[in-house]
């Protein structure tokens, strides 16, 4: 386990001295570190990010910080989240290939992953506010959920393997809080790292916190989070840890990996497609959005279709786990069996998938951090006509999902939202 | 961790000079290891068992050995299941104090807790098996249920305690695998170790093993058990690892402790009384049992009673983990809050809880280790005509745990299937 005792920030300047002598750097960037060229390009919200050039070709240098870089000192984050990050890429690498990227060194002691620069891949949250409709992203990301989220699973995986991974993963305790306390509880009380678009909102702010159905369900929804580790999770699965263009989609950032339920990076990812669908008017001054629009709800459907399609190939074809095995189904001549195991086990992650969906937009509106896909409609009176329409679904979501039937009925929903002014 | 590489079995001749020198044994047998009396005395399943007897008074050496004792070197079984009792222990004794035996000493490299002699009391199946009605256990029961697995789970705990207890049993792996094997699989399907009384349950086997709605549902209660590690179980909490007097009542033996559902052990212990109350019938040669029978329905009531309303008292007092808050209920002045989330809490422990109890009446009958009360009824036709009551009651509760009200109505059941031949 890395003690950090040594650990100093990294800087522009610093850098090619401190990771010069690398290979892995060298063989990429360059052999004489004097030639590197060194840019700091982290967002700002916890960690360095440095993009490193030269005459051979370019590296990303990310290196953790000791507390929450947005906020600064008096919210000290361990460094060892780095050691999470480094061990979830190396698994997704081996479930979905080519999906995240490649990593050419890790440092532990100071908290250091030197990685493929993915260009001129932009971030996906930026994209879809630009009203860019990708077209691989949809099949891209469904197989990615399916294979991360089946292979790492007791449906798969050997439970040995397994629970001594849950183990490694299970201190990963600073990065859990924040999804146990800003995800499923700070939203819906006065907690001290709130915001919101106010005045606007606070009236709706007021009736979800009043709402006990809603409470209820976001503590259940927290208690299946905290207390279902099925496999490694992403943890962080928003539009903005997608790195896209037009032909490719990367996987970034899963320093908040963590075993949890399946459910849960679905949902995540579902949710900041249905805030980017409702972000859409905010952002239609030079251009109607209405085909982006389309668009983004189909995404919906086309996720979920791909991964419940691959979920069911790999259930068929990689079953060698501790569950629903064979030997009970198949081998006894009893295939339909096997199927009815399948569907019970989609239906758990639709629900709760539904669940954490809706919770995720409330948090993204209400809570600590929020999301570029509102933040940047500057216009507050017509962030918040937005912002209270996401707000609505996610209640809708939260509270029904042992009732909905489909996506297309959500999406129906999703639309007359947008359109008719009487809910 | 320990290495176990100078790991020695004990013997009556060795413990004393070998012990000898020990202050916790000393001081409670006698400081002349010479005067010192031992036996062994182990049920012969899994390890060694040494009673230690002197001038002083007593002690139990329990000592696990690297392989089941049952079966030979040709079944490993790691070591450090000591370490998992002796943590376990600790941890019991802590939530529920005076209902686990008195820990004296632990050798962690050898394997060995020494601990409180228990006398006069015995197990509590042999007291079931010779129809003693015991006043207190259903209290005493019930109560241990409810402190030890609320105040081991994110309702009650630091959530970062639990997720490093978590890490440390994890490693519980071979004894997680009895459990979820024998228990959950094997039954049915044509698996090496089974047995059954043959040939008068053949069909009946054959019947439960084609039985597809039963066998998903043991798997999705595999599941559960294998990822949803709400707390730390006792992980084998049967009425063979209870000790009782009339006035006294101690659970022992947590080898098995695991973090997992909260409606594992409850299940599993009511299981056991309704095989109980199946199998009165085989001991009733020289007296009738109707009041015994009457006595262990009104003790499964009564445990589930008590569960529920301690589990509801540290709700409402104890109630300081991370889910379901009370800054999101009480502190808003909605106590109707905690208690629709306290209601939805138990409802689903009901629920899993009934499933649990199916399963594990099945795998007593059809699986490896089956349990003495149907096992001591020598005749076979009389013990199938027990056992098979137990699987019917089994299944039903398998296969319809949702739909089922209460426990008066399986009572009920029980009852009919005792009694009347139509089913």
């Amino acid at each position: 386990m890395p003690s950090y005792q040594d650990f100093i920030a990294l800087n522009p300047n610093s850098l090619p001295e401190r990771l010069g002598a690398l290979p892995a750097l060298r063989e990429r960037v360059g052999s004489d570190p004097r030639t590197w060229s060194v840019r700091e390009v982290g967002d700002g919200n916890l960690n360095l990010v440095f993009i490193v050039e030269g005459p051979q070709g370019s590296a990303i240098v990310k290196q953790a910080l000791p507390y929450v870089r947005l906020v600064g000192d008096s919210w000290p984050l361990p460094l060892k989240r780095s050691f999470f990050e480094y061990h979830a890429l190396t698994r997704q690498a081996a479930r979905d290939p080519g999906m995240v990227p490649q990593i050419y060194h890790f440092d532990a002691e100071q908290a250091i992953i030197i990685m493929e620069f993915l260009s001129p891949h932009i971030i996906l949250r930026r994209a879809l506010i630009e009203g860019q409709e990708l077209p691989k992203i949809a099949k891209d990301l469904g197989l990615f959920l399916a294979r991360t989220l089946f292979r790492g699973s007791d449906l798969c995986l050997d439970t040995k393997l397994r629970k001594a991974d849950l183990a490694l993963f299970a201190d990963n305790v600073a990065l859990c809080d924040i999804t146990e306390s800003l995800v499923f509880s700070d939203p819906y009380y006065d907690a001290k790292l709130n915001r919101h678009t106010t005045p606007q909102l606070d009236g709706m702010v007021a009736e979800l916190r009043a709402d006990r159905d809603l409470k209820v369900a976001a503590q259940r929804l927290k208690h299946i989070f905290a207390a279902t580790p099925e496999t490694l999770l992403h943890g962080d699965f928003h539009t903005g840890s997608v790195m896209v263009t037009a032909s490719e989609t990367r996987v970034i950032d899963p320093e908040f990996a963590f075993y949890g339920p399946i459910a849960f990076d679905v949902g995540m990812l579902l949710a900041n497609f249905w805030m980017s669908y409702f972000s859409q008017s905010g952002h239609e001054a030079n251009a109607k959005r209405h085909s982006m629009r389309a668009y983004l709800l189909n995404v919906i459907i086309e996720i979920w279709q791909t991964f419940r399609d691959e979920f069911a190939t790999l259930w068929h074809s990689e079953r060698n786990g501790i569950l629903y095995q064979r030997q009970l189904f198949e081998d006894q001549g009893d295939r339909l069996g096997a199927e009815q195991a399948l569907d019970l086990v989609l239906q758990n992650i639709w629900v709760d998938m539904l669940g954490f969906a809706g919770v995720e937009m409330h948090r993204r509106i209400l809570g600590l951090a929020h999301n570029a896909d509102f933040e940047t409609i500057e216009n507050p009176d017509l962030r918040a006509k937005c912002e209270m329409k996401a707000l609505k679904l996610g209640r809708h979501l939260a509270v029904n999902r042992s009732h909905i039937h489909s996506l297309q009925e959500i999406n129906k929903l999703a639309q007359r939202l947008e359109t008719e002014s009487v809910f």
